[in-house]
């Protein structure tokens, strides 16, 4: 049984960042960056208005002319055809290019037209105005060149409106690691089927697809394994393909020997068995490296909580070091809202709910909580309170560290 | 212009939740519960060992006799087949029914094995022990018909766990609305393109859909909408066969009339033009009920951060409102790292990154901005900070709303 921080080294020593894939607008949200992205343009690309009105130069209105001929209308997306002279101004819409002269911009809430017989003037309703007023200058944002996104970001949806505008349809991220989900046990049926007696639902199955491809990785559904030899180590060959297999359960007598006799068959080496932590402790992993390709495995523990207790621990830390990113934080602080009493001789991750309240702190409740096996309690949670074992004892506003779910 | 908690108003009092419809377990994460859910068993469905070891009754302890008969083994997923009488011990495995007449579990390495010819015996290496010790009694967690999930809760990834174990492979959930968007302009390029002069690349579309999709809406994108009526009012048509139409921008000459006209022609009704807020004002609201079909439609305006905020305020407090969650509280109280002055006569939505370092207070960064239309500060913000009218310069430590992107 090794401590918690010794299991993270191991896993961060073993695992190997992805390579990186070329990902398109509508596929790249959640993945994280391979490289810098730096602009192929100005912007905006040249000077232009923000505002409706009158493109004018400013010396004109202070030197007293405040009657001026309208020389063109300039919309958005049309490139203005005339210099604006001294005397002169060209109409101009919000976003529209300025004209060259021009040197800033009169609302059109401040203008009177007139429009006599042959001419085309506009009156300035305004005594003073500064240079550059309602434009803005061209790279006034970011210039040609300029970094916008540094290697390791991961895309938000709204990450994908500059990636359009500076024109990046194709980015270089992490290739999202597949995954393989092999539920193992005798006594497991279909979510779909009535259990018969001894029997119980698959859980962990679909629960682990669902938390990976929430993290946006393919996932393999394994069939579930069972005491034999044979049909367990097919489906163990076949989840050695992926880049991640990930075994849950195994308990009843059989399998307990047969997973890892298939393992080490399948050339499987063991990195490490049984780490310090409540629920979770049997967790097992190690990797196999055959014909160039690697395959990380973890052998979760059947019981769901454990299960998901050591997926958002060990499977999730290795995912992050595929990324690139072994040191991304991935707990915060928060204020315990009740007095908490842990029992035993392994740090506990207790099911816990954040409260979204009109405080600044952040604050979390523990949930009463029956054990690995009580996944009504993970249904009411957030998060994950991790409750070392330096005490026991624990106080309401006493600081904790929470793992969000 | 209208407050925004006027926009709110009208947007809750004008939007119906939408119908439910069956989600399956691998379609079902990030959708809203249209219904409560319930156990169709009790957790667990049997008295189980939580150990491997040996089913005994604790009587037979008390009264001194450790040396047991064992009458069989069980293991998870097979029924006891005998009683265990005085005097007798059945060799079981974590997570196997207990057998009749055993009332508590001894762990293996409490125990020693003795092999005779013709007997199988366990004496157990312990003078005292409690009913119930290392196993579960039947419905620990939960009972047959106890209510798991609330209606309206958003279903998480670890929540298809508990969902699988009650065998709720089809949950009643909102039918998630479909959306269309419309960006508009003629001064837009798809962003695989180099903008021409008085070009931009069309920035909004692929981000409103990005966003649409990461809260799981399935999106129709429609084609940039120009300055011409015929193809304009087509596309607008076949957005209003979604349920939520966004249209962005508008702002050349042609299209500041032509947007209004083809709604307008088109059925749609004005709710709401113009909301204090910046960036964002311009943004308008409506809807068309036509055939027993209705389809909210947003104007957002053309400068991409005015959209994200008026997706991220209105669009967005729709789509709850549809959930059936109209109240659900979608900002955080949060700590200024720095002053902060505010400009104009409207409450500001003001780029963010909030700070996740070892403290339990949230703590937000405000992010230099250059205004609506610079993405770039957006790519570094993972939140809208609010400053409301009441003063203009902030300091740092003063508390502020953040609304997370």
């Amino acid at each position: 049984m090794i401590p918690i921080s010794n299991a993270f080294d191991h896993i961060q020593a073993t695992v190997k960042p992805q390579s990186s894939e070329s990902a398109t607008l509508s596929s790249a949200v959640g993945k994280l960056l391979a490289t810098d992205v730096h602009s192929d343009m100005d912007s905006p690309p040249h000077n232009k208005s923000v505002m409706d009105g009158y493109a004018i130069r400013a010396s004109d209105i202070h030197s007293g002319q405040r009657e001026l001929n309208v020389v063109e209308t300039i919309v958005a997306g049309s490139w203005p055809q005339k210099k604006v002279e001294p005397g002169c101004a060209a109409r101009i819409m919000t976003g529209a290019p300025m004209p060259e002269g021009a040197d800033c911009v009169v609302m059109i809430e401040k203008t009177t037209e007139i429009r006599d017989t042959g001419s085309h003037r506009v009156r300035i309703e305004l005594t003073e105005i500064v240079e550059g007023h309602h434009m803005m200058r061209q790279a006034a944002n970011f210039s040609c060149g300029d970094k916008v996104f540094e290697q390791g970001h991961q895309i938000q949806p709204s990450d994908i409106g500059l990636l359009a505008e500076i024109g990046q349809v194709a980015i270089e991220v992490y290739k999202p690691p597949t995954v393989a989900v092999l539920p193992t046990g005798d006594e497991l049926v279909d979510a779909n089927r009535l259990p018969g007696p001894a029997q119980i639902r698959n859980s962990n199955g679909p629960m682990l697809i669902a938390m990976n491809h929430a993290l946006g990785l393919p996932v393999h559904a394994l069939a579930v394994g069972r005491d034999d030899e044979t049909q367990l180590r097919q489906l163990v060959e076949t989840g050695l393909q992926s880049d991640i297999l990930i075994l849950s359960g195994g308990v009843s007598a059989g399998m307990l020997d047969l997973v890892p006799k298939v393992l080490t068959d399948c050339g499987v080496k063991e990195v490490f068995h049984k780490v310090a932590v409540k629920p979770g402790k049997p967790v097992w992993f190690g990797q196999r490296l055959q014909d160039g390709h690697r395959t990380y495995v973890f052998g979760l523990p059947g019981n769901p909580v454990s299960s998901l207790v050591g997926f958002h621990l060990f499977v999730r830390h290795a995912i992050n070091c595929m990324f690139g990113q072994p040191h991304r934080q991935r707990y915060r602080r928060a204020i315990l809202t009740a007095d908490h009493q842990t029992r035993g001789n392994r740090p506990t991750f207790w099911p816990g709910k954040q409260i979204l309240d009109t405080l600044v702190s952040r604050q979390v409740q523990p949930i009463p909580w029956n054990g690995s096996s009580d996944l009504r309690a993970l249904g009411a949670a957030d998060c994950l309170i991790h409750f070392p074992l330096e005490k026991q004892n624990y106080e309401i506003d006493d600081e904790v560290d929470i793992w969000p779910l």
